[in-house]
């Protein structure tokens, strides 16, 4: 039933990365300046770095798995040990946009420097990077060449395939570890009234029951399991604890392994069998499709 | 209980028509050219010609199910073999405008031009079309008399009824397969940001309960269940295993029968009990109701 | 635990009523008149009457339970049989406005228009009304008086309490059978994306559960299951299912009644133990709440 | 696997506060005055404080178990005896505003003034009140200041712990107990079109099972269940029977316990272990996030 295993596999059927966004203030602020004034909106996303993110890191070591953790360089800028906090314990930092507005909303210009103003934060501190995912996933057909350019591994940001697979940009060939929303905490369990960020706070029973079946998908038909999560959410006690237990189901399962990121994407850039995709934007007529 | 067997019915209490809306990048470009530079945008609906339709054209096969294939004419024409790949395995392929864009949006002109220009995409490359489905379902009390007036058998876009009905037009009768919100999968897991296609993200179990229900429904009253589903959605790895699930319980009903439209249009054409409507817009005093 | 029995409940615990709104085109004719020329949404709504309600005056003949059907003049008017047949099967047919149109959206002397408008519709084809419920339960504080005015016996529109109350109005007083958003099947199953009437698609397995738990609430606190159902959306194969299952429920209830309307509104007119409201405006200050 | 008992939470793994916001009229009114003419909707809100609260107040003696009610000035003063009638049953009120606008649409002059109007109300009833909660939750970084200033114990509306915190302002030390979307019955139950307060209507089923997980997920880490309800929304017969069974399940766990939000503060204001934090705004570079 299921597909032939290519080598990014190893001996799984579906691979699983635990990936986690650490945004803290940044998707606020990148909506208005003038939510810095709301103390509540504010607390709710200082949350995820100073309480989420420490019980998420105890609960990897205690399950012993790794992951990766996307940090907006301003999160790094403005909490100087935060990046390092994760890489000692054996976790991959990767690139998150340095202000996390999304690239869609910015000149070319402007996504380059925001870019760059993130890996020299990272550089500053000493932290090494290997991939990038982009703030919203909004993702410009720029976006995977800057990648390339700034000689990353991977990128994390688009939907194309449910698999790993090889982007031939401009500037080279990188690894794509496509995300999708339906594996993200956000639509789940994200409230704010202002900024708007979301209307509806679902149980964890639904969200581990949503997550296992999408796993189970991903065992019967191969895949990529990655999992995007939010320290300022998903590091509430209950829904800590479903993250925890579908872990530990992941874990049940003898066809799924898990990796860090970088570590998936040598491996998957090593494989042959590697679809390759040359992302570009449709032909449109503009008779066809207005403005 | 049940309603006296019309001739459209067969032996079942209920039939299945399973459709899937080949959409790819249509929906989001009729909401605005800008969209083709949001490049996760455009990889999040590419997914489904290039992932979810072979993936479920897979699941067809292997349960040996016939199903019909609404192809926008723009999808068409921009992917030069995907119709011939559905027809090849033995399913219809059908017509779902050229543009995507809704005919209530357009003027009567614009209307028939689209639709004239997806039936010249499908004539060129071979395909035989039968039916037609709107945009968005968002037929205009025009639609219905051009599939009559080309020659099609049947449209698939109204929601007078739960079992197919007659459309009598100014250029003939058709026959209607009525579809509705509930057993279409885009209002269950449609999820965008930009532009806005929907908010919510169920869990497959949850969709399967939904349709599980409605059939069950359609069984001891008897009607059509019409399902839509989008391979950029349904052809996610957890909802192609929930669309499984689905068929292989429709299958173990032994009042339960499976047929592409186009040959339930010819059946129910035939059928002389059929309810004949004769839609028009309702009488409305400006009075009552200001625009 | 549960509070002394009032003379309205009779031997129940808690009294249902079921309630029809037969809305047809109206709720989408009054968001804007050129709503009239989208034929799906026009069949959308003309599946109320002409395939839901059928089918629900079949389940409620089946079940042997009374009913109460809110109809608009407009729909009565272009639909000439339609209150006839619900009143020939033992139902209560009552006054649901004449447009749908909500009175907070009128004049008040729109809204006596409106109201007195429909009274005539149903005067002139012999149906007695016993009761009424404003368009989208939006009551004015006139609304009342109107009803007390032209001698009707209830109203139903208002959230005041879970048990009737009697309503004090400068033409007399009137019994009040309150409603609420969690007993009405529109904010669990409507969906329209223009105009915008909702855009949730619950299962019926949710909805049974959630009308179940609100009756067992009522059954000991004591209290009035006033249910609001939508012929163009219950009328669905699935969703009458789940009906008849609530239904038989209740039946299956020993302290459970059912009653229509009028009925009920007579005993509870008679009930010397009634709470009385004098509805009026809070007393606002302009400088504490700016309009 | 918990953390550490601090002695805020005495024997206990998890303390569940039991909190009620007595709204009224004030979240509608603040969204605009002419929502004073719409009679439905102010009897919604009016159910709370004269059906809904006289059942839970029942509720909580039957359960003994005490509770903590919010209550804007204006409703207090627009229902004399409300306040009182709570106290006497041995609940705590506390203060919410005097008109539930939220502090974030005001000037600090404006803010102080309704903060400063709500004690005056209070004082001159005799109600001893001993905390603060902004209304929405929506304080600014004044709002701590005026809590401290006005010789309050805590405040209870920021979200950056899901544990009792310190918070230092420059009028002194107060206890921070904090509040989170998914413990609100709000986000759950809350329904109205104009104005608009929420758009999805849960069942209670789902609602206890939600609260469940994070009480035991608390129990798991250690933590404060500060529940927050409202008496227009959980004051229903279903909802009453889900928040019992909710205090019940809560009852049934020996390492849970209750409080009064003002015993918990002095607790928690004499323990040395609790962490203190400096709320302040984050320093934003217009350039990195204009307005």
């Amino acid at each position: 039933m299921s597909k032939t295993h290519n080598t990014w596999q190893g001996e799984a059927a579906a691979v699983v990365t635990l990936t986690f966004d650490v945004d803290a203030e940044t998707p606020i602020l990148a909506q208005g300046r003038e939510y810095a004034d709301h103390a509540m909106t504010m607390s709710h996303q200082a949350y995820g770095p100073e309480v989420g993110l420490p019980r998420i890191l105890d609960l990897l070591d205690e399950l012993v798995v790794p992951a990766t953790f996307f940090v907006p360089g301003w999160v790094a800028e403005h909490r100087p040990g935060l990046a390092a906090s994760i890489a000692e314990r054996g976790h991959e930092v990767a690139h998150h946009s340095y202000s996390h507005r999304p690239p869609t909303s910015m000149t070319p210009q402007e996504e380059r420097a925001d870019f760059e103003r993130a890996l020299a934060v990272f550089d500053k501190q000493g932290i090494e990077i290997l991939g990038h995912r982009a703030a919203l996933w909004e993702a410009t057909w720029q976006t995977g060449e800057l990648v390339a350019e700034y000689g990353l591994r991977y990128d994390s940001s688009l939907m194309g395939d449910d698999r790993p697979y090889k982007v031939a940009t401009a500037a080279g060939e990188i690894v794509e570890l496509p995300v999708h929303w339906s594996l993200d905490d956000w639509e789940q369990y994200a409230f704010l009234p202002a900024p708007h960020i979301g209307s509806v706070i679902e149980s964890p029973v639904k969200v581990l029951e949503l997550w296992r079946a999408e796993l189970d998908g991903m065992r019967h038909y191969g895949g990529l399991f990655n999992l995007c999560v939010h320290p300022f959410l998903s590091g509430r006690p209950g829904r800590a604890m479903a993250l925890r237990q579908f872990i530990e189901y992941a874990q049940g399962c003898s066809d799924v392994s898990f990796a860090r990121c970088g570590d998936l994407a040598a491996v998957a850039a090593a494989d042959a069998g590697l679809t390759v995709r040359r992302p570009r934007p449709p032909e449109v007529d503009p008779e066809v499709y207005p403005g």
